[in-house]
Parts: C-alpha cells; structure tokens; sequence
C-alpha cells in the first residue's frame, strides 16, 4: 500500500501545529500556555483544577476535551508520546486556581513517569497535586492487576462525569473520589482492522493480516485477545460485549452488571471506521443490552478517540449511580464532546 | 489495494440496519417510521415541521441532523442514493403538525425528483409543504446557476440555523425566509485526496492518482476545479479559502465578505482524513481569515458530511447577521452535532 496522503505541513511539527489549530476552534474559550499545553480562559479563582493529557495524534481526545464543564486544561505530547514533565508541570500552574489539581488520564507507562515528576516540581510550588489513572480497557490486563491496563475510549465517559464534578466540587478529595468511582464503573473492549500510520514516517502502526481482527487490541496496536476471521458487525458485537460482561463480574472491586443497570453506552470508531459501521454494531449491542435488561440512559457513537485512519472500534460501558446521573445531566461542551441539558 | 474491511452484515441492508442504530444513539428521543424515516417522538402540534434527507452512507449527516433544535425528521435513501417518494411523503405525514412542513435538502437531481414527487402526496392529503434547496458547493457551478450547484457540508450551519429558527418559526413562510437566508449566506469547498468505497460492492467511488489532490471535487467524487498536485496544508488552505471568497464576489446576490464580518467557519472531514489535518488547515485558515478582518463566530470542525472513508476536507463558511446570530446561541443535540447555550 502507498503512503496514505496527509494533509499537514512539517512532519515533525504537526503536534504543535494541530494544537494552535484547536485552540483556534475554541473562539477565545481557551489559550495556548507554555511549550505544548491548553487551558482555559476562565478558570474561576478556587476552582478544584482537572488536568488531562497524553500523547498527540489521537484527536479529538485528549486536548479536546478541554471545555464548558469538562477539562480545565490539558498537558499535551507530540505525536503518541507522553508530554515531559515540564510540560505537565506548566499546564499544573496554569490551571491551579489555589484549591488543587487533578491529573486525570490513561495508564501509559511514559505518561505516568511523566505526570508524576510534573506533580513534583508542582508540589515544590505549594500546589496540591492528586492523580487518578484510567485503565478502562478490559483486554490489556486482569481485574487485578489494573496497574498494567490501558486507558482507552472510556475516557470520553470518565472526563465527562469528572468535569462535571468538578464544577461543584469543594475540595480535591471530592473530585477525586468521584473520579475514581467513575473510573471503577467503566471498561472498554477495542478491535482493530487496519492500522493508522506514523505522521512524521508514514509507516502503518501496526500490521495484521488482511482476513483478520485484533480482538482487544489497543488503540496503539498493542496486544490483545486474540486475532479472529473477519465477521460480520453481528458476530463481532456479542463477542466484545461478553468480555466486557465477562470483566465486570469477574472483578472484585465491582458488581456484576445486572438488570435494571444504568450505563452510559459508547462505540467508538478509531478513526476511519464510518459512522455507518458504528451504528450498525450499536443496533446490535443494544439488542443485546435490552434482552439482559440493563439500561442505556445515553448512548455516544462517533470517532472520539482515535489513532490516525486506524479502522476498528470500541465500546465502553460506564455504570451510573445517582451521583454519576446527575454529572450526566449537565451540559457540556468541547471539540471531542457536547450536549445539551438533561 | 485490497478490499476494505467493513463491519457490517448484508451488504444490501446497510441503510436499514444503521437506521436501526441512529434510533437507538436517540434513546428514545426519535423513532423509526415508515419504510426509512426517523422523526422527533415530541414534536409539538402546532410546530412548522423541519424535514431534511437524502441517501445514506454519508452519516452522521442526514439523518444525524434530527435532534433537539434540529430538524424534526429525515427522510433516508438507500446508500448514495435518494430517498423514493413514498418515503417522503411517510416522512411528511409524521413530521407534519398541522401547520406545514419544509423540505431541506442538498440539491442533487434524484433527491429533488422524489422530494417534489413526495410533496405532491403531502399536498394531496392537505400538507403545506415547501422546499429550500441546499448549494452550497461554490465549485459545482457558476453563482449564476444555482440550480446546478450541489449540496455539501454547508448544509451543517444552514439545518442548525433553520432547527433553531423552527422553534418559534409562526408560519411555514416565516422558517422558508430564514433558512432561504442561511442557504444564501453559505459557501463551501472541498477537496478530495482518495476515495471512500461503495458499501455493496467494496469498489473505490472515484478515481484519483496517487500523487494528486482533487480541487473542488464533491462528496461522491464529482469533478471539480481540477487535479493540482498533492501538496501542504499551508498551500491548500488559502487556495480553498480563496475559492470562497471569490465565489462571494462574484455572486450578485450577496455582498463579498468584507472586514467585520462575522461568520460560523466549519472544518469537515470526509471520512478518514484526521481531525489533526483539519486542525492544522484550521490554523492556517483562521491565520488567513484574521488577516481580512472576517470574524469567527463559532467554529466547527469535525466528520460531519463523510463519504465512507473517503479522504478530504471542505471548507464552509456561513456568514451571520443578527437573526442568524440569535439563532445559532441556541443550542442543540444531535448524533451529528451538538453545542451549549451561547
């Protein structure tokens, strides 16, 4: 296959490039801050501060999730790989408004190296740094052992609900307990088709083989389940939403899901999977949620959390409680994620 | 190249089985009826009826487009192709309240054959029914011949515009006036860099060289300006942005974009190309945009009128006056796009 055409400029500048872009999108609503960073124009002063981040090239997530009750701000890589601690450490200043921070993101092993020494040098200014990790994807590890698992789509869910809170919240313990029961409540099950490809080389991310799917494959690549024939969107969904099913009972930090459940439901594509195959697996999912009883109060479905033009998708599951339903409700929006009251 | 992987089950029964799908990302918000429609479950009595349509396989658009403040309905076709009449006129008895229903469109020959055949059948049966095309493809045809310009992703703006606008619309004339003004104030163009792949049968829509960019070429690959050779964002963007600048000239119906003027810019993708490409032509187009003195309002930017994986993107821009500002702080929920009050 011939290098896929990208429309972008320097190839090694396309992280910096994309991220003036975005904020550009925001109409005023965020700035660019120190050497790769976004944050918000107007953190009210005491705000509890909620910081994401990760590696560029997955757009819209992660910096696109800065927003109207979501992200204050947002530490950003190049191209899949960690933003340095400096980098953290200057969106940390930014969003701090006095009353803590909370570093919010996927367990990626460069990411958490990075954050942590961020949160360091924040913490020899006299900020109060806390951090909770997302580790949504099912198929990387098992329940227990969730130091090893990715962080994957269930993102989107979780920066919701945590951005919400975060409005309201009058210290960082309550934004951190609250995000980390949202955390506990999610997982995702991934597959992937075809890989994306490198900007800054061209090379595909990964390779599989043309009659096959990476059942569990991360969104980098990286190993999951097993690779299985091609099948159809009706074959496939059962299958990913028994390993989610499978997950949720076999931890022991969670019940099973049960009927009468409540959950946020989400497929994602990973880029250029269309939002024609999206739909057509959640026709099929929802069937399968609707005959277990198990209640889908909203549904997202759109390439949110992406790599490249990598074809696959996921889906995650976020269970909600009263708390996590009201966090819901509010609105919200961002270049990743909006929607209206109620 | 080989066949791309789609997750989908009969081939044949892609539109009906996605259709299943975008009802439930609703969550009962919106209901299948008739052979291929989707209509609002709450629309008022009294309420002018918004209905928008057209084939299938473009999601998010169409049908993504019914939703809080949106459009009530949407008529659907089988993929790429147009809805027939008796889906429709199916569409129009369900969206119709009693006090007329717009048909809004892209202008594309099959859809306006069976879009007039469908009001035919409404006016039969007492429905007032009217219809505003959507041209917004300023490389389709001269500004002189609007009856031969296509619909692209300008329809966006312009059903966001005319879905706040049927909120408190009065009279069927009353919404025809505003979203004749939305239409008239839209511009797009695109460009095209590989082809997306016909659901049925797996062949590429169009064919392009490897190293070339198609100017100007529609959403199914339709000619366009010309070929120019592939090339950065930084070149490509100003050329997009001064095909819509001239086409604002030149038409005597409207003024040329001139300083102050305030404006929704919207970035699209048309399926694969990355939200960091479009990001990165964002900047340099709000780089270019400045430079003139051409205010952003709001900016979108995102897959919102696709064509399978089709790489590309289109450049839209709606320019606002007072109505249409009021309009557009409104804010609204859709699969295919949504924003907060403001």
């Amino acid at each position: 296959m011939s290098e896929i055409k990208k429309l972008v400029n320097d190839k090694l500048k396309v992280a910096d490039e994309l991220l003036d872009g975005l904020v550009e999108a925001y109409d005023g609503e965020c700035k660019r801050v120190g050497t790769r960073s976004i944050v918000r124009s107007d953190i009210p002063d005491g705000k509890v501060a909620l910081l994401v981040g990760g590696g560029s090239g997955h757009e819209p997530i992660y910096h696109g999730l800065v927003g109207r009750n979501l992200a204050d701000g947002a530490a950003c890589g190049d191209i899949f790989a960690a933003p340095s601690p400096d980098i953290v450490f200057e969106a940390t200043q930014a969003v701090n408004r006095g009353n803590g921070v909370l570093y919010l993101y996927g367990n990626y092993a460069g990411d958490v190296m990075n954050f942590d020494m961020g949160a360091e040098l924040a913490e020899e200014e006299g900020i109060d740094v806390r951090t909770v990790l997302i580790w949504d994807d099912a198929c990387s590890a098992a329940p227990d052992n969730k130091k090893d698992r990715r962080g994957v789509a269930g993102l989107v869910p979780i920066v919701k609900l945590a951005g919400a809170a975060s409005q309201g919240a009058k210290t960082l313990d309550e934004l951190v307990a609250t995000a980390k029961k949202a955390v506990l409540q999610t997982r995702s099950v991934g597959v992937s088709m075809s890989p994306g490809s490198i900007p800054a080389t061209g090379n595909p991310t990964f390779e599989i083989e043309e009659d096959k799917i990476g059942l569990g494959m991360g969104i980098h690549g990286e190993p999951g389940v097993k690779e299985i024939p091609m099948t159809t969107a009706d074959e496939l969904t059962p299958m990913m939403l028994d390993l989610v099913f499978e997950d949720f009972e076999k931890d022991e930090e969670v019940e099973a899901l049960k009927k009468g459940d409540e959950i946020i439901f989400f497929v994602n594509s990973l880029g250029s999977t269309t939002m024609m195959e999206c739909l057509i697996c959640l026709r099929k999912a929802k069937e399968i949620l609707d005959a277990k009883g198990i209640v889908v109060y909203d549904t997202i479905v759109g390439p949110l959390v992406t790599c490249q033009e990598m074809a696959g998708i996921s889906f995650s599951i976020t269970r909600l409680d009263g708390e996590l339903k009201k966090l819901w409700d509010m609105p919200c929006e961002s270049v990743c994620y909006s929607k209206m009251e109620g």
